[in-house]
């Protein structure tokens, strides 16, 4: 079993820190191996943000991302630059909001952006929200292993709107599909 | 020009922020080509935390550190683990006070955390202090596109002592060396 996990979309969405939960979650708290991977370059310049989590029960040989099989797509370039890593039965997941045009097998277009600004009246907390939809869709990790390590990651004042945010991002998968 | 860039030590001393600010200072601010990578598994519930950041003037093709050229220890366990992966002529700091026992042909032993506690009472801002150290000894970025790249990742309330963490960094090299 090895996953490939690419959450992209553009420099301030908080992606990274996304990953580095994710990851977290899976290598510390259910005993995977993980690896957790960002590229800097030219690419990044124009705002865009990506970071894969290749998640895998043995260890990982080869450490770069080659055929994503789930991709959470924050912005319309970034589905455009990623869709076609994609395998054939991949999940794309992508914000209704941001994203107009993400055309796969297995889609879900999700108001994550629309119901994270309903709640906090600002999109500060929507990483999170992707990651509680994430882990619905795909049980990749199960939702406690996440809620550990974002109390490792987030300032305690903000705790409680983290793990809200969290919570917020299940709703929204079971009740729109 | 290839530069593998390694900080380790143990989790909640704040390392994989830190490899983000130095990836992005790099990748962003000075048009390098940089992957930062962190593992997670079985070592990581040990409490031990790495992160792995490569800088190329070219493509990466291999994301994987293998020969280190720069290491930064912040406990002694991080040491004893990877000193073995520095190359010949390789520069190791570490931190005085949680590593006793460095020994390679570059070291840089420096009071990292007993001057981030004079300062702030506490070791939170030790990270920055590091990246201060690490560009006044390697050059391998600059103090202003770091200054950025904390710009873009430490919550306003405490930025200005994220700034004076990366001046006190610079200042312990050149106070001790």
């Amino acid at each position: 079993m090895r996953k490939e996990i690419r959450l992209a979309g553009t420099g301030g969405q908080g992606l990274i820190l996304a990953g580095v939960i994710l990851a977290e979650a899976a290598g510390v708290y259910e005993g995977k191996k993980v690896i957790q991977t960002q590229s800097y370059g030219p690419e990044a310049r124009g705002g865009a943000s990506k970071t894969d989590v290749i998640i895998s029960d043995q260890e990982i040989l080869y450490p770069k991302a080659r055929n994503v099989d789930i991709l959470v797509c924050l912005s319309q370039k970034s589905c455009d630059s990623y869709l076609h890593d994609l395998v054939e039965d991949g999940v794309a997941i992508y914000d209704n909001f941001y994203v107009k045009n993400c055309a796969s097998n297995h889609c879900f277009g999700l108001p994550l952006s629309v119901k994270t600004r309903g709640k906090f009246n600002r999109e500060i907390f929507m990483n999170i929200v992707l990651l509680g939809a994430l882990s619905e869709i795909t049980k990749i990790t199960q939702l406690d292993s996440l809620k550990k390590a974002i109390q490792s990651h987030v300032p305690a004042a903000t705790l409680e709107n983290n793990l809200q945010a969290l919570d917020l991002g299940v709703e929204v998968v079971k009740s729109t599909h």
